[in-house]
């Protein structure tokens, strides 16, 4: 599948099938982040591939309760080590590297049949306590993968013109 | 192509040929962008496309004279609005948003035979001066976009033993 068909096709999936994603499909999307690029290729990212059913229970509950995580046989939890360094451009550079290698594994997911959706809502310190995550390493993404159930219609987008401007910004 | 090969075939670009972009390829890699997910489908993305040579020049020098951005025939200033809101879990959005959406557009680049480059480093108040970029925005990337002189080798990666765990977290 090419990248921009993968692009259109991706949608945020929020009911799995409950059914096991192949390892190599699973190695693939993995192996999508891996090869992002980071700031000064620092690699800060660290995954938890949660595949315990109880676990991703506990990861569900401490989202706020959204089960349907749980509906996924795989919940990828993205966390960054090396939290500290900003770019100078003033933006944190962990929260950037972590999120491409994640948008990486969203597309490869596409490729693969299979569904993602980014969840940015849960209590950190819980999900550090039930993963054994160190109190020093930040989570940033929470990521059910799985095989949906549907696929959703597409969400409404803003027109070009409303959002990319030439030369100079223009309100 | 297909995802997993753009994915591999991606790299940091620092030297451009002098030459166009084509337009339907610059719109592909910004519709790339515009289709991303964003929280609550909020599209706070907003992009400069500065085509013009001495803005080019002038972003260059912001960037901490990364002259080689100035190069690009296009470079891609990724802005957001609405910069407050916090997810749950403790990240900005905008930074996660933007981030996401130009990652798109780095895949959609291989795609169509283009290369970019991540800046995060920038003055970023310069930044908005030289583009007319309201205080109240943040400058999240500069992306310069154009046809590579070459493709500098693979940069290497930590092992996927050193970045993914499964179940729980091991140092």
């Amino acid at each position: 599948m090419n990248v921009f068909d993968a692009i259109k096709l991706r949608r945020s999936i929020r009911s799995f099938e409950d059914k096991p994603i192949e390892e190599e499909k699973l190695l693939r999307v993995l192996e999508a982040g891996r090869l992002a690029p980071s700031a000064k290729n620092r690699q800060e990212w660290r995954y938890v591939v949660v595949k315990n059913k109880e676990l991703r229970r506990k990861i569900a509950v401490a989202s706020n309760n959204q089960y349907f995580i749980a509906e996924a046989p795989v919940v990828i939890v993205g966390c960054a080590t090396m939290v500290d360094y900003v770019l100078s451009g003033g933006q944190p550079a962990y929260t950037i590297d972590v999120t491409i290698s994640m948008d990486h594994m969203t597309l490869q997911a596409v490729e693969e049949g299979l569904g993602t959706c980014w969840i940015g809502s849960y209590k950190e310190n819980e999900v550090r306590k039930i993963l054994n995550i160190p109190q020093e390493m930040r989570v940033v993404e929470i990521m059910p993968l799985g095989y949906p159930k549907f696929l959703p219609d597409p969400k409404p987008r803003k027109k070009l013109e409303e959002i990319a401007f030439y030369d100079t910004y223009k309100e």
